[in-house]
């Protein structure tokens, strides 16, 4: 399988350029006899999109969702699902003038080797607009789940070094989905600070799984952090994921560590939800690490395509935070591989 | 394709309970005509090995591995090598007091909940004695990309609150394979500390990858993080993976993550060899996070079979830190990784 | 992955219902940098069209094809090419009929049974329609075979008891792109005679493949008998399918059916073209057998939704007999398969 | 996943050459908690054995089968299942004389030419024997399908010019399994007139599967005669597999080929047993064409490494006939296909 596609039972496989004529993304193995909430779909789609959100990118693009195939009468029929955003904005002439350049943090140089060939068209395939199509995919994945009883919520915890310290899930109606009302209002003062000077920064998205049965996870190489941290870890501005203590658990001695138990439950939840790369039925609970947006409008050295050293500024809109874009990424990502188990373990029932 | 494979060019298939007659793995997709060095193979197994190491645990096993098919005359035929562990020691008799109880940060609950029927004997294919098998393969992938010219070494760099400053990957013959002599000693002696306490502590290891040539990793799910993640995230004891800079970024700015170059190559390497999901020819940088092992002498609560609650102490010699032994495993798991990619990118030539 | 995909190096993922929206393949792995000529593509699509061929339907659809992603500035980039046939002619209305019935030699009772549900326009996914996806992906597979030296061709060798004993590969401008001309014109007189019966004809396709060089083909499972019969198989009109000699070989003596060899070469081909699973070099011939199509005018016997004995005669203009537009559809996935296997096993380059 | 692993829910993967010191079979995804009654499985491997049988070869090799892992005080745990066979009589001296001539009809030339090494050891990975480790993948596999209600039933239905007419299926305890008890007497000798000519034969062997329910079968390459036709085609002695009435279906009618049907259920089974891909709950009938043993005592020309044109007469015990021993191969890859479906499709409980 060609690795455009991810999941075994829900198989989502994404195609499209930034700006090409299209973006869309074929599911393969939806259970028959849903009825699909189209709308609800959109609302995730625009959680996503540039200019929804104050602390991105000023422009403002419309992913409208369109649904090829895989349904009939608005229930799914088993068959694969396509669904398709047109670009409406495809400006590809804004892009001529990296024709000959690298950009510093981004993957133009990388692609550039690989394939021998590059779609300059804002960045092409390595667009963080792909992740439109995932996040078609993942909130058709939600509902599915929420049908199994399961909820998926993520929110930024942390914004260079604004750290949230509270976790009231229920109040995450800022720009960055931060379950810490105090830490948001900072965190969006401090991206506004850091776009003023024409720089990015990064950050900490929390992410958390209500609902999951025990028995979830596939030993040895399918287990539950492995495979999602495959998942998690194939959105581009990630650069190291968690799960329960993590890190912290380097500094910590087993009978901290360890989640005992008595027969009202565990008493902690050290591990995040996974013992031995299976869900214990307890929360899952992870966090990635975001890194700052590559594109800055401060001066940088780079290279030419002949290898000649330069100075580049990168104009236009950025995101200088990408959290609060990233969030709806990581749940719908999340989503996926958890759908992909249930299917897997569990069956489509 | 079964979670007890990995890989899609290289592809490696584990098998065996800890306690059963026999541990194993076949290797699908070698290429033909390589002269195995049986003995190197061997010499990995042996970092491994319990009591081959004075921070593990005491139990003396001899890891002496077969090669079953594959090989005409030392050479690799291109058809599967099947290389096998017999135990020697079975010693099943040991486990039957875990008949009743789940022991608190094992496996145990959530196999049972899985699969309704749970291989008492030593945790069973949850057991840390499955990782020998992808050792074996791990260690032929290192020869392999050895012939390519990519040299992988990982170490421990930090064990509780004892984190190593250096980096002299050079200077590893210690017993935690630690980069830097003088932490490698006060990592030693708290281990002994936690052991005399009959706790258990974790840390943090290093892998670093040189001589990978620009392009490898496959966008967009197979990302070159993602896969490696997929990799070592399906290590039992890993709670955390991070690239290049990692979880530091997120208070970073995009002026000091982005690396930026000059005709004479990359300025720095925050990314850590890695952009947008494709090498970038810069030494590959990763840390994982390894929980303070399981088994602990000191009491716990815990419930049986029944749900009654009760107290646990583990008896036995257990490894107080598995730092030690997972530094092979998680080489083991990058080689795996990175000659996989490796043939799908430019073949087996 | 999903059984709506075929193939591991060169992946094809069709979507798309008979009276849908639209129909629609994604293309994974094609190397980057070719010149794609998509006036060839274009000309492959028509001729599997209905209304084409006067042996075929008389409807007159256009299946004109466009590409949404993969490509810059004409040549492909490595990443998925999307290619899409719009609907321009829906007519759902045209099948309510068929709402309570089942017909035939159809997929309508096992599509019921298996997902509950059917999409009743035109047979839904199991229309033969589904097919003009994987031409398009076949034909851009034969301009990538083409590169190499390969070249496929196919043609109807019977139909009914019409037999073409000639094998004139440059002499099948025919409608059903038959190698003995003579044959060709009875065959199409039968296929008349069976239309004004109002009802519908088998017969059988032979391919040859020239040009593969020795070495194709992975044992054990991945023989390229093995492969090849899974993708012509899945072609819905097929029910057998045979290598050289293949079912005369069940009369054969060993003496007769073992294909001898000098220095100047094979003495024969009864093997088709492939030992122990590896082409040998020789050509490639494989034949499929052809099903008469299900939808006739005559009156049959069937069952309503209720399970109620009821007699239907289909009305509407269909192909008496499929074979002169099975022709290419079996050219495009023995060309899908090849490539496949050429990627794994000799790369892109 | 490599092309020595078959199956997605059910995975087999076999390695092992002819003459190596092993050769086995690891399954991964077996349901857990489930007896396995390993005597019958041995009846299966006893099946396949040479020398078991009269019209196959004379020499006598005990396939005795060992469990490695998996299971658990005999019942299933849902981790891999490896079983293996030793070899008792490795003889790798009898074929040095076959190191520099490639014999007419094996695969000796073409793996030669695309691994650039050969195992010449009774053909290494290609050899026949590698088929029983399918046999016991498929012994397995039948007592869980057995649990189903479903069984599965092959016999010779042809050799050479004698051709079985009935089909009692209780009466096949005869050498060949055919169930015509005159003809069978008949195949027994002209088999043993092939083998005093020193020549071999091929045959037809026919295949029925009672029990499968409705909805078996994935559109659109997945579908059941597609899986199963990869399965069965990738049996080394196999040119040509058809459903129901097969090839014959070239000379036929729509209005005699269509299975009509009444509320009493299908009139006929023209089909075998599947509708567009998908089981339709009546038998499942395939014959698979089967060539003649390539290994015969007659002279044939052949050439050696160096292409000189030499004659070549095989000497030793070879099967004039494969049949009787291809009879349970072919069961177990249709049991493979079958239970990995049924596990995709149904689940595992």
């Amino acid at each position: 399988m060609g690795h455009n596609s991810f999941g075994t039972a829900y198989t989502v496989t994404t195609f499209g350029e930034s700006h090409g004529p299209a973006l869309g993304v074929i599911i393969d193995g939806v259970e028959p006899g849903f009825k699909i909430d189209e709308g609800a779909i959109q609302k995730e789609m625009d959680r996503r999109r540039p200019g929804a959100n104050p602390t991105g990118t000023e422009r403002n693009e419309i992913d409208k969702l369109t649904i090829l195939s895989g349904t009939y009468e608005g229930f799914t029929t088993g068959t694969p699902i396509a669904m398709i955003l047109y670009s409406t904005n495809q400006r590809s002439a804004d892009y001529s003038h990296l024709e000959h350049v690298y950009r510093p943090g981004h993957a133009d140089w990388t692609f550039a080797q690989k394939y021998g060939i590059r779609d300059i068209r804002g960045g092409g395939r390595s667009s963080g607009r792909e992740t439109s199509a995932r996040v078609a995919a993942g909130a058709l994945a939600k509902q599915l789940l929420a049908k199994r009883g399961i909820t998926i919520k993520a929110g930024t915890v942390q914004v260079g070094e604004v750290i949230a310290r509270e976790r009231h899930w229920d109040e995450t109606d800022n720009p960055l989905s931060c379950p810490d009302r105090k830490a948001a209002q900072s965190m969006v003062a401090l991206i506004e600070q850091v776009r003023n000077e024409k720089d990015s920064i990064g950050g900490i998205i929390e992410c958390r799984v209500e609902g999951v049965r025990p028995g979830l996870g596939e030993p040895v190489f399918g287990k539950l952090e492995a495979l999602l941290s495959h998942a998690v870890m194939s959105i581009g501005a990630v650069k190291g994921i968690q799960f329960g203590d993590g890190f912290a658990c380097a500094s910590m001695r087993g009978s901290q560590f360890n989640d005992q138990r008595t027969s009202d439950g565990f008493l902690s939840n050290h591990a995040g939800g996974i013992l031995g790369g299976i869900s214990s039925g307890q929360e899952i609970v992870l966090q990635a690490a975001i890194k700052p947006t590559a594109s800055i409008g401060k001066p940088q050295q780079t290279v030419t395509k002949n290898n000649e050293t330069t100075t580049l500024k990168i104009e236009g809109r950025h995101d200088p935070c990408i959290c609060s874009r990233a969030v709806v990424v990581i749940e719908s990502m999340v989503a996926i591989t958890l759908l992909d188990l249930y299917y897997t373990a569990f069956g489509k029932a």
